[in-house]
Order: C-alpha cells, then structure tokens, then sequence
C-alpha cells in the first residue's frame, strides 16, 4: 500500500485505551484516516508515501481538542481585564460586539483564532457564537476540525435583532451544514439558563434533538447564577435544565464550577458531558469545577479555553498546565490530575464530550489522522525523562512544529500553509484601531 | 554621544514609579547603563551607535527577575511528578542527587537553565543550591546577572559532605564572589528553619550579615512545616525565625505560604523580602500564600518559579499568567493582581526582593541596561489593546525575540549567543540516559 504521509523517527503518545507510549513510532496515514500505528520501527525501511516526515526525536501526539471556544472573540482579546464578569460583559463586552461584529469581522477573528489554534497544536474545536455561518465559512478554509454552535439568546444578539427568531435561526444553521464538510459538525449553543426563558431552551434542545446534534449551554458558571437559578426556579442550574428536559448525552455543560453532589449524579445519570474552562474560571474568579470528583463519577470531561477575551489565549497547553495544578493547590493533594489523567482530558476526553470519540481523540488505526509533532530540543523540554510530564507541565504552543489534520498538513515547520499569515495580523490591527478610536 | 546600542520602533513598558507606557519608544545605552529613555521618537534621525535594533512595533520591557531558582536541578525536570513534597524529595530528588550532582552536572544544568530563561526573557535570577562557585561559573559564561546563594543544610548534600562544614563553606563561597563580577552577587541560601539547626541559622545569617548579604530561606511553605515548627518552637515559622533574629531587610522569605495575620506584621516591621512562586505551590499542593495581603501589608514581594524539577519550567511569562489568576479565582475576587500589580512584581518588585531595585526592574535613566523585546506579530498577540495584559495574560517566553542584560545582547532573533545549545542539548541527554540506566 502505497501511503499520503509516513511519520517516523519520534516517541508515539498515543492516548490509546492503553495508554500506549512507544518509542521509535511509525504512523502511516491514508484517505485522512490512521492506517499503522506501530513502535521501535528504527532500521527497517519506512513504508512508501507521498510525503514522509522525520519527527526529529519529538513527540508525536494526537491533536488537541477544546471544548469551548467563542472564535471571533479573539478580535477583543485584551480589551478590558480584570473585572467581575457581569461589569466585563455588560460594559466593555456587549458594546463592542454591538459595535463591530459584523459577518466579515466574524470572518476575521475566527481565521485569527484558527491561526493560533494550529499554531499550538489545536485540531479541533467546538465553538458557540453568532454569525456562525461564517465562522462555519472561515474555519472551512483552514483546514481545521470543528464543532459549531450557532448561538441562542433571549436578546437582540448579532446577526439576531429579533430573539423571537434565535431558535429558528440556529436550526437553520444546522439544516445547512448537516452532512456537507467532513470536518464542520453544527451545534446548538444556548448561551446560559439564565439568559434563555425555559422555552427557548425547550425548544433548541427539541431542535438539537430532532437533528441529532450537540447541544452546549453555559450552566453553572457563577455563584450568582446559581442564586438567580435557585430563587427563580427552586433548583440548582443542573437541576432546572434537568426538570425541562435539557441533560442527555448530547449535552455539554460548560464550566459546571458551582454543583452539589446531587447534580453530579443528575449528569452521571443522563450521561451529559462537562467543559471544564480553568484558566477562564480563574480569571473571571468564577470558581473552581469540581473536576477530580467529576471524573471519579465516570463523567466525561474536556478541557476548553473559552472565548480569548476571558483567558486570554486559545493555547491548550497552557491550559492543560493549569488544570493539572489548579486541583492540586485546590484539594491540597498532589497526586490528583496527573499528568495522565490531563493529557487525556485534552484529547480523548475532550473528543468525547463533543461525541466525536470514535474519529479523534487518540492515535489508533481507523481514527482521523489528527496528528501533532512537538519538537523537544529546546533547552525547556530536556531532559525528556517521561514525555507525558513534558508535554503537561513544559512544553508551549510553541514546540508545536507540525500540524495534520484529517490527513492534510496544516502546518509545516511552524509555518501555516492554510492562513495568510501576515494579511490577517495586518487586518486585526486594523479593526483593533477602528475599536480603540470609537 | 556614540551610545553602545539603540533600540526604537516599540512599545516602552518602563514600570517606572509613574508606570510609563510609551508608544514609538527609543532606548540607547552606553557602557551598560540606560543612558536615554524616551517617547515619541517617530521621523527623527536616530542617535548614532554601533548597533541599531529596530524592534519592529513589538514591546521593549525591562527583563525579568526570577526571585527563586535552583538552576542544576534543570537535570531533574520531570523525573518524578504528581507526588507529595516529602515523597518527592525523599525517594527522588535526594537520592538522584548523591548520586548524580559533581561540579561538572552542575554547571551543565546550569548552562542549560540559563540557555531557558535567556530564551524566556529572564534577564536576573536569586539561586540556591550546592556547588554555588560551580553556578557561580557557568552563570558568568552566559552573561546574566545573578544572585546565588550557596546552600547551608543539616545533612550531608552535595560538596559538603560534612555538614558541621555548611556556614563556613557558603561564607568562603560568598568571600571568593565578592565584587569580582558585575553581574554576579553572593548570598547564602539555609535551606529551611526545619533542615537546619537553630545554632546553624543564627551562624549563617550572622555571616551573611557580617559580608552585607542578601541571606534566602524557604519558609513556612507546607503545613506540615508549619505543624512542625509550631510543634518545636511553640510558634509559627515566621515567629520562629525573628525570635532567633534571621529576619531584616536582607532576608528574603521563600514560598510564605502559611502565614497568620502576626507574621504578616513581623515582616513588615522588619522589612524582610518575600518570593512568590505559585506554580511550584500549585504543583506540590503546598497552598496558596496570601500574596494581595502582603502587598497590602506593603511588604516587598517578587516572583519565582522554584527550581525546574517542581515547576516544571523556568518560564517567567507563564508564571505571571498563574499568579494574576490564581489569586483571583482563590479570593472569588477579579480585580486582584490585576495585569499592572503582577508585571510589577516580576520586575521591579523582584528586583528588590533580592535587593537590586536601584540597579534593575525598569527601564530608567541610570539603571543598567537589562532589557527585552517581545515580537508581537503573533497571531496569540493581535489585537494588542493593553501591552500589560498582553505581556502578563498571553506572551510567551518563546515570544521574546532580543535579550539585553548588562548592555551585552544575549539573544538575538532568538539566537542564543553566549551559549552552545546544541553541544548543551546533547549533554542533558546523554546525563538523562545516565540517570534512567540507574
């Protein structure tokens, strides 16, 4: 068999449900899908290809999945910082996208977001946001992997003025793009229980339901959402979307950081899925999610940056770092989320919160060739005694050298060959300064 | 005047007292020092000088200062991980070190350290370790400025096999460092008040005393430690260490993590230092210290990242990231050490944390000339609103592009030229392979 990509010469972290490492790794790729997975290949002649790439002695992983994105958002990354969220949203937030999200700023921002996601070794991501027929469009051009939610709100909200449409419109969005890109799965992103009457999220989720898509909301980010939540409805936010019929297992919850042991069980039962966002969580000092107790209860969890306004970056890595420490200082127990218990977070578990667990999410033979090589002779990623350890607590978006996604290279050498770098840097600066002057 | 060297076309983040940002900024420096510091430059003809560094729109900010660092234990990074600090200690890091630590591994982990924190805009670092004339050496090579403390224990450690031996060798390493370098300071570094004797901590601090020397301590780091003294001394870590008279404006307070609100005044009144380093913290579950109350408190507090085997990186770009979170989502509060106050600490507060406020931690008229340029056409670093939040919540050390410390560049476009990394590279490895086959 002849193959379109061969990768040798690296150690293969394969996330496989053994945890497999291997050194001297092969993996052949053909038709965008894993055809050989295979260690200690070293002497023996590599199989032919139309292109092989020599992993240098790196890491060969498979690609970061982030479960929560609000792609165009990266065009107010850094606009106001260090405010409480509602004062964040309602004065610094809400205004700009008002002011300046338009289809072809939405465009912008999420070829911006793409850049940096390949760029730090991002192949996936579920995203919810407005306009995402565009955001569908420009991820579309890169070459990325994505979930796509178009977003539901009980405001005027862009491209929305009329609430009374929101649920129409994101069913539209879904008709459009059920079944025409192998790599755009649409979604239903409802933005919050308490932004949403009951009968918008009744009815997005009976939406979701009929086309058999993922359905994400925001749930229980906040203790004051989760006052609101009480007073008005007698329940927890896990349970009021419980009681209406909200949590199956197309569900993802994002942030889930305020629950009581009831409501963990209320997800385990109805096998919804959780979006654990640390470092948003932190620096909006929304909380800590119960994560370690989470996965004990079977739950899966993906790991997500949010939106690069509330983080203020798209970079898995960093985050996986954080994740891994943050529940340790929390708990006062070093021992929990590993190394391992993180690094499978990121991908295998991420894959399975957006229910794409049988196509991404490892390096196993049949899966989408969604693959990472990380370059390790830098001064920060020796000595390399356990790859795992590198790749949680050292390594950065930055060691990422080569990005496949579906079995096409995206990045080569850190360079993009989907994005036009340069004209898309050139184009944020200058709607920065149309922000700034306004 | 001919300066040595000028700098224009950035962004001057001075953290001078005003807090200065400076669009279009110019830096010249002649014999080591910032001879001008200036706005606006814009269409002039520039001052002549043998080298001209164009910064390309990016940031021009005064390098970084780590405040904690065991640099040889580069060597150990990620050998053991997700451990408890005892267990950690005990059954890795000591006995990898008997066995492994000579003069020659520790200049090499050394070197390697450095060639990391040039590479992550570390310009200062305050060190502790064994074999300190060894680090002493290597540091010199590379060009950094440092503090370095030779380590004082009551065990046997590498170098001082006996340990009755501990004072008055750190007191013949800090008289060989006396005023021979520029760029290197002596200090002795006890290594805790519960691994040495009360006759061995009044000794050393009288000998750092008596050569007017900066005297470092882990201090009140774990609760276990707290426990213990509390246990010994009927007092905290901090009481502890006053009554017996270590504490004064050359003692610098490792970690304080467990302080109650008495210790807080006790180091203020005496004026003593305090280094803060979240993610060795985080990693270890040792707590997280009070670090707004101390700024409150008025108390000096800069930033560290511990040595690279708890950390797992020397990365001064990402432990500012950590702390401006960590405390936010830790006191349920977004507004503390916002982007402002943690650049802050990272430089001109570490510079006096080891007490060089008066040589470095800005960029000012006078100072010397320590200096970094960030490359900001990044898709991670557009749109760039704030150049504070950008250098606190999204650079990367791998974004520094130029390195400037004494006047001498040390890293140009990212290449390192005082160090041979690739011969440095090789030798970390061939050290792993050792440890691993052992």
């Amino acid at each position: 068999m002849n193959f379109d990509i061969v990768i040798h010469n690296g150690i293969l972290v394969t996330v496989n449900p053994d945890f497999d490492i291997m050194d001297d790794g092969l993996v052949c790729v053909k038709d965008g899908k894993l055809k050989q997975v295979e260690a200690g290949y070293g002497g023996r002649p590599l199989p032919e290809a139309r292109e092989t790439i020599d992993a240098g002695g790196g890491i060969i992983m498979p690609g970061l999945v982030n479960t929560h994105t609000h792609l165009p958002m990266t065009l107010f990354r850094g606009l106001a910082d260090d405010l409480p969220l509602t004062k964040w949203l309602n004065e610094y937030i809400f205004p700009a996208e008002r002011k300046h999200i338009r289809p072809e700023t939405v465009r912008l921002g999420t070829l911006a977001a793409c850049a940096e996601m390949i760029l730090s070794g991002t192949t996936t991501c579920c995203d919810g946001y407005f306009y995402e027929d565009d955001v569908a469009a420009a991820v579309s051009q890169t070459g990325l992997r994505a979930v796509l939610g178009q977003g539901v709100i009980d405001f005027p909200a862009p491209g929305v003025p009329h609430p009374v449409d929101n649920v129409q419109n994101a069913l539209k969005f879904v008709q459009k793009w059920q079944g025409i890109s192998p790599l755009i799965t649409p979604s239903i992103f409802c933005h919050s229980p308490y932004t949403c009457s009951e009968t918008t999220l009744k009815k997005a989720k009976n939406a979701a339901s009929a086309e058999n898509v993922l359905f994400q909301i925001h749930t229980a980010e906040t203790k004051s959402e989760y006052d609101q939540i009480q007073a008005q409805q007698q329940a927890t936010p896990v349970k009021y979307l419980d009681n209406i019929g909200i949590l199956d297992k197309n569900t993802l919850l994002v942030h889930c950081v305020w629950l009581d042991d009831d409501d963990l069980e209320i997800i385990g039962q109805r096998q919804a899925k959780v979006s654990h966002n640390p470092e948003s969580n932190m620096k909006l000092a929304s909380g800590i999610a119960p994560v370690p107790k989470l996965l004990t209860a079977g739950i899966t969890v993906g790991l997500g940056t949010d939106g690069c306004a509330s983080n203020n970056d798209l970079d898995l890595f960093r985050e996986m770092d954080t994740a891994a420490k943050l529940h340790k200082v929390h708990l006062l127990d070093p021992t929990v989320m590993d190394a391992k218990t993180v690094l499978k977070m990121a991908t295998i578990g991420s894959a399975g919160a957006i229910g794409l667990e049988k196509d991404i999410g490892s390096l196993e033979v049949g899966k989408q060739a969604d693959i990472v090589i990380i370059d390790t002779f830098k001064p920060h990623l020796v000595p390399l005694y356990n790859p795992v350890s590198q790749i949680v607590y050292t390594a950065q978006g930055s060691d990422v050298r080569d990005v496949i996604v579906n079995g096409k290279v995206l990045l080569r050498n850190r360079k993009l060959l989907t994005i036009e770098l340069e004209d898309i840097l050139k184009k944020v600066a200058d709607f920065a300064a149309v922000v700034k002057a306004t």
